[in-house]
């Protein structure tokens, strides 16, 4: 079984230096292990026209496929697209197309196009271009004596677009891979090593075929499956026999698969039951409702919050007792339950979701340490309370806060489907 | 001038295929980059014979000093140390002091030396022993044709350690190293090719020894200069000298330096003049508020925000008139100002910042396409509002209207000092 050979080129000084962390050519690495491509080597080089042109000879002896990023803007440090040209001998004329497409963008934004800009419509002649709907540099595919040359900004959001759409589904098309299925199974509420003690044994009886690893991150463990061989119904079936013989070992823990998020996951729950939510919140200040917010449609349940830093705010316009906040604190299982009871009344919804703790570096005291959580959930039924002990991180205790805030709505909701609501 | 060029070889498959994010290199860019010696190329390969030969030959003609991680462990997968040997044309032997060394690090974890670790006491005949305090492998330093290889295990906090306590210190002496002085710019509210416009006279006047690169995000464009010599007073008077020309070209969209953020700035602000501050939020969800409060120490300016994503909250919980609703739209400056002007007072602070928008992807009209964002300021004095266009992806969305809501608080606090307040 041979598989293709890839290469991954990045252009910047800034990656060189230190001052970025390249996350992108782990992206691309993903994506196409999916295909079943192997990267066979990664090089990050600077801006440096002997770097880059080596690079590229380079690479176009040792793989089928190069995958380049970065140096696309119009600015005079951008090298890439000039290189690109020289590697392969050709002119840089103006390509009709990619000059249509940075105008409109423009015309978008409500701006004229400058003569910087429109240099960026310029492609080398044996290119295709690739459009851009995010930003101003068109991508480029490269296809000369059996390597396919694949050139991307670097800017993320704008080469994730690219890949997705375009070069992706092209790159299927282009080279015939061997089958590689994936499937991510998502947990929360319990940490790496009591999952691996409880799927022990599911985990040594996997066949030869499935592999198994941990992807642990905040507040959640995923486990992803990778099956391969030739027959992608096949694939498929085998790998959700072994979910069905996972889900009696550790079924509570699972929320969702592959994409799934907490925040769409809770999201279709409320949507598919017909309920309502708002949140208020305190120590994550605005996280949480930015999280069920980033879920395209999320207006459909997700009526409002209240962030209320402030303690006078949460009596103010959370209508907490002054008596509460004075005699148990803000951190206090009796502040986060009225909290979550009052913000269900205040914005009309059914569900009321809260939390208050120390997020830190500051504010901790030694009965309420940072990384101390209360999250409260409410309903027409009753109102649940727990308390947390998270980390010394505060970003980190701002995003396990809103996790596990989402984790007992979902559990709530979950129970519903067991009554006749 | 001459830099000492180095190159950073990671070995492992894991990289490759994008199972695990590789912060190594960046931090060992980090280190070498403080000692002014320049990373020419980063390059990743896989546990493959070949390959790491070629990796090696091609950096001992390249650099002069290299940097390897990975590959190191005592199985049969890591091939580092006999590849090494291979491309020295040494033997491997038995090294005293490694054996004295593991052995002892057995014995404190009250563990026997099994013969599979023994052999990692085993090292190129050529090389120096660099102690691993955390970890069975030891490293390596190796200074053959005027080339320094360094080896490193590739478990981030032994390679950490290694560099810290001994590779650094001796990377100093070997090389008497010239100075790089970096100064990152940051600015808002202009695109990169504008902002090129503007400055293009004093980019061309820069001395030599003064470098400019351009580096894209979010709404924002950071000019990074990088300054290089022997005297690092001069540099940093150099550095200062060239900003200071460039501030009267561009000097309203600068809002920070190095590791200035938007939300740090503005509560730097906010502290220093005692000004506290509200988030009405409907399109971005609770994301500025987070924004906001994800600097420690907020809750000394942020007081607290109301996220009224669905427009009858507009109405019960900002006070938004239903008359504004029903005639201009949730959308609209009518909208926003009122919110602006409402969360202020209801929260109680001296700054009200208030967004509605279309984030997407769906709820886009002809009139109101999605991207279109209102944004509103309104302090004792009075309430700005402007209109942004931005783009059909619904994150990018959501931070550039916290990011641009945020520039407006900065710019209406900058004219503070002006007045007298």
């Amino acid at each position: 079984m041979t598989h293709t050979r890839a290469e991954i080129i990045t252009i910047g000084d800034e990656i060189l230096y230190g001052q970025i962390l390249d996350t992108n050519s782990q992206w691309i690495s993903r994506q196409l292990d999916d295909l079943g491509i192997r990267v066979v080597r990664k090089v990050t080089i600077g801006d440096n026209e002997t770097d880059i042109l080596y690079a590229f000879a380079r690479a176009q002896k040792n793989a089928s496929l190069v995958l380049i990023t970065g140096g696309l803007g119009p600015t005079n440090d951008d090298l890439t697209k000039p290189l690109l040209a020289k590697h392969f001998g050709v002119e840089i004329k103006l390509n009709e197309q990619a000059l249509k497409e940075v105008t409109e963008l423009f015309r978008n934004f409500g701006k004229e196009l400058t003569p910087t800009n429109r240099t960026q419509a310029e492609l080398p002649v044996n290119c295709t271009m690739i459009s851009n709907k995010l930003g101003s540099a068109p991508g480029m595919w490269f296809d000369e004596n059996d390597t396919v040359f694949v050139v991307m900004p670097g800017v993320p959001h704008e080469m994730k677009g690219m890949m997705t759409e375009i070069i992706l589904p092209r790159i299927k098309e282009r080279f015939s891979t061997q089958l590689i299925y994936h499937k991510i199974i998502k947990t929360t509420g319990i940490g790496e090593s009591w999952l691996s003690d409880k799927i022990k044994t599911w985990e040594e009886q996997l066949p030869e075929h499935i592999k198994l690893a941990y992807l642990p991150s905040v507040m959640e463990v995923k486990l992803r499956l990778t099956a391969s061989g030739y027959d992608k119904k096949q694939l498929i079936a085998d790998v959700e026999k072994e979910i069905g013989k996972l889900k009696p070992l550790a079924g509570k823990y699972i929320f969702g698969y592959n994409d799934d998020t907490l925040e769409k996951v809770v999201g279709e729950m409320l949507r598919s039951k017909g309920k309502t939510i708002a949140t208020a919140e305190s120590c994550t200040g605005g996280f949480l409702s930015h999280k069920l917010t980033s879920v395209p449609g999320s207006s459909d349940y997700f009526l409002g919050g209240i962030v209320s830093y402030n303690n006078a705010i949460k009596v103010a316009s959370l209508g907490v007792n002054e008596e509460t906040l004075n005699k148990y604190g803000a951190v206090s299982e009796q502040t986060v339950n009225e909290m979550a009871r009052n913000v269900r009344k205040i914005i009309g919804t059914d569900i009321g979701v809260a939390i208050t703790g120390v997020a830190g570096p500051a504010g901790g005291t030694p009965d309420k340490p940072v990384g101390t959580v209360w999250v409260a959930v409410s309903d027409n039924d009753e109102t649940r309370v727990l308390k947390f002990s998270f980390t010394k991180n505060r970003m980190v205790n701002i995003e396990a806060s809103a996790k596990v805030a989402m984790n007992m709505v979902r559990q709530r909701m979950a129970e519903y489907d067991k009554d006749t609501r």
